[in-house]
């Protein structure tokens, strides 16, 4: 008894340690004596080296919405319901990360068939795998050492996967030239994102750097810049023009940075994220003419590529654009573009894979960002084999061609259907405006916060659409992110959700939060 | 024939791009007019954001000899191989890196059926697929959101691989209890030491960041600590001592920093690398009680645990040590230990596979670790995968233990022999000295060089032993590192080789060595 009872005053380790330790080797007595010596340390105890003093304050200044306070409070009810407990709902649907897979979309079948012939080479001999499959796994594995996909890969990447990166560029470019030595294989487009500023950035910098980016962002930017020590130089989309990018807000927001740092940087999101915008052509020639004049470094994270929905839109790379303009730019401005296989019709989210074309970089640069992703090996080689499957699908005279396109019309289909479905759902409840999901996976509605709730939150220590959310999340089980993890103007709320689930569970999942906001609103208006 | 000339003026993009509008749209005079006006750009050149001035100094400092210029050469040379060039040799043998698999080792089948099975589920239904392999991958399966390796795991990973790994240390460490809350996957072991590394440096502390690194290291260390502007402190191994870590030096290095910085953190390589010493108990014990006393934060580099050859040497985890330290060590030192897919006897480098336990930090520090985790997302969960096979490896009642059990003391038996060897034949060369190769995957000689020899590459500014690097590459193909990359007291010159290689082949390279060293010290000693 008295064992038991010194044992639950101790931490769970040392409980164990104790526990075993009195199994194996010591009597009660003994035992005791250990007990009683551990406890007279309480009184000096050694300090911890690693506080949250003296943690490093860019750490602490780093903040990441998409996986923040609203998500582990999903995590614990998830956790609650699991153990029996029970809530107004039976599951927590998580609408808070573009994590296809998890809200059940299924992996296309040709990209398994050939990491998993990869894998595992004996699938090779068997005439389950289609040759279209088995012919480009055998042609990435030559490129691996030891035609393995255990070996360490070249830095940047496998060869033949730049070289087919390359070609896929080209094609989509319409013949504007790729160059296989400018790609860069990356663990998921954030790595490169982060890879890419910390060329740029020095927190021991002076003048110190500025980074342009949208907002409302997608939060591993203004992440990346905290932790970076840089400064975020803000630029406003145009929430009345579907989130347009307004060429005279750039020219403000870099006037009023130069005031205090030197802007070097512009990032942009195309399609949006979080607000699914698709830029226009000659957006793309303002900011990238932008660019040209004020000497920027243009970063175009352009992971969802192939995720356009809205009849009237189509995706033109910056780099395409760039070309389009001329010489004077297109062998001038600096531009790195990203992509993944996370996003598209894929969703590999998992595999972490992801390339970067590099343009224009000063060689001795170039040499130095070889150096820089040297010193983490390489990325992973399952997601630059899907990488490639990405960039080499099959092709109309393959066997697999029909199965391949038909998986993948039916990802895109579903998920136009679902975001023209989203918009008008949400449109139709008052308090909510929901700009057109023209691409990407998310919708950013506007939801009117009532002043009462706006007041409670501000009592509460937290922003207003955080407290939404909160609420949202404990009483229907829909975990969303507040629009302030993304950033937006102020005294506007948001919340940022996917259009990932499926038809059935995001109309239960709209008429949830269509329910969840007319009694919100009832409640603070106080118009019960 | 004009256009043939412009063209080759400009650079290989342009020349693309010009050639592609030249075919696609445009006659020869255009074609020309567009030329020239391209031509006109050069003497009023947009200047590049990013260049060798403006680059992060931080990233400038970066210095990683693993995957350095040597290697670099190596490349080229291989290159011309390739192109039909001829070479005193007929391959170039890459012995500078870890990376097992391509230097011929096959995987361990179990590990990739796992994988397999978890990329492509349909095999469930294959007869050819082990049972032991079908339910490990259907547990992981059930772990991840979807049951799909394509979904993004939870930061820290994925739970149940969390637990394993947990159960695992727990059995390693003879009933050590070990919490699987306090275990993060990582993307390979070098993802989790920068992690750390980031959480207790801060570029702009006053009081300077001292990290205490053995001499020699491995240079994931001494790059990490040039990005993040801390300051490396080193402690020399004792060479004449197999390369042991005496006390008394750490004492001199600490005392000798705390001058002109505050040291916080102190690594070690255990079994070391380069050095492939494996350290004694009573060492570790002594290191530990010095963190102690010195409040230092321990990061245990433990990625070569399964990779002890020495007959009178044992792994000894710096957990289990300090548990057997008692309570006021156990539960005070801040302790993070890493583990690695790379290396052991699976060498799965590709999968980018690792944990860390992280063991008494601060609660708060663990919530924003996780934080800081969550903007990269997640580890790869192939590589996630990957581990969870080393840690729950077959079990002598399941069928596939024989074959598993043969597979993997095939290997270690092979890399015990080839330590053996290295060591004996090295040490048969005059002027070479190489301490036993106790551990991990290299041998790292000491290697006499004429003073006319270090003349000559001081005059060609370059380290003598890059000289005789360079010089041993040129000649036999045999891709080795400069001592110099990895640190080294002044005045004495090394090498790292692995002992990858084949049986065969590592004669063969060995035999090489010896003949160039001899033929090294008689060119430069005048003795011919």
């Amino acid at each position: 008894m008295l064992v038991r009872k010194c044992v639950r005053t101790l931490d769970y380790n040392c409980n164990l340690y104790y526990l075993f330790l009195y199994q194996k080797h010591y009597n009660e007595k003994n035992f005791l004596t250990l007990i009683s010596s551990a406890g007279r340390l309480d009184g000096k105890m050694r300090e911890k080296t690693l506080t949250m003093d003296t943690l490093n304050p860019q750490v602490k200044a780093v903040e990441y919405a998409v996986r923040g306070p609203i998500v582990l409070k999903a995590g614990e009810i998830e956790r609650y319901l699991e153990e029996g407990g029970t809530k107004p709902f039976s599951e927590v649907i998580k609408a808070n990360i573009g994590d296809a897979h998890a809200m059940g979309q299924q992996p296309i079948t040709f990209l398994r068939q050939v990491v998993a012939l990869c894998t595992f080479p004996e699938l090779m001999d068997s005439p389950s795998f289609p040759e279209d499959a088995k012919w480009r796994a055998r042609r990435i594995l030559q490129g691996c050492g030891g035609h393995s996909l255990g070996s360490y890969s070249a830095s940047p990447g496998v060869e033949c996967i730049r070289k087919d990166i390359a070609a896929y560029i080209e094609q989509r470019d319409e013949g504007v030239p790729s160059d296989w030595e400018n790609i860069y294989l990356t663990t998921g487009a954030s790595d490169g994102i982060m890879t890419i500023l910390r060329l740029l950035v020095s927190g021991k910098d002076s003048s110190r750097t500025g980074v342009m980016i949208p907002i409302p962002q997608y939060p591993l930017y203004s992440a990346a810049i905290s932790e970076m020590d840089a400064v975020q130089v803000n630029y406003y989309l145009d929430e009345d023009n579907c989130w347009a990018l307004d060429i005279n807000e750039l020219h403000r927001a870099y006037q009023a940075a130069k005031q205090h740092c030197q802007p070097r940087v512009i990032c942009i999101i195309n399609p949006g994220n979080p607000t699914g915008q698709v830029q226009s052509k000659k957006c793309i020639e303002e900011v990238l003419h932008f660019a040209y004049e004020e000497n920027l470094f243009v970063m175009s994270d352009e992971v969802y590529q192939d995720n356009v929905y809205a009849p009237d839109c189509q995706f033109h790379s910056f780099k395409k654009v760039l070309y389009e303009m001329g010489p004077e730019y297109f062998s001038s401005v600096e531009l790195v573009s990203f992509h993944s296989t996370s996003k598209g019709y894929t969703g590999e989210c998992g595999f972490r894979g992801g390339y970067m074309e590099v343009i224009n970089m000063d060689p001795e640069v170039k040499a130095q960002l070889v150096k820089l992703l040297s010193v983490r090996l390489c990325p992973p080689l399952a997601g630059q084999a899907a990488m490639d499957v990405i960039v080499n699908p099959p092709q109309p005279e393959e066997h697999t061609f029909k199965q391949f396109h038909q998986e993948k019309s039916s990802v895109l289909g579903a998920l136009a259907e679902k975001a023209k479905l989203t918009e008008q759902i949400l449109n139709a409840v008052p308090g909510i405006k929901c700009n057109p999901v023209q691409g990407a996976m998310y919708a950013f509605p506007r939801i009117f916060i009532p002043p009462k709730a706006v007041e409670e939150a501000k009592a509460l220590g937290m922003q207003p659409d955080m407290l939404y959310c909160l609420r949202l999340l404990e009483e229907t089980g829909i975990c969303v992110v507040p629009g302030s993890g993304f950033g937006q103007k102020d005294r506007t709320y948001h919340f940022r959700m996917t259009i990932l689930p499926s038809i059935e569970k995001l109309n239960v999942l709209l008429g949830k939060v269509r329910d969840f906001h007319i009694s919100f609103l009832k409640e603070y208006s106080g118009l019960e």
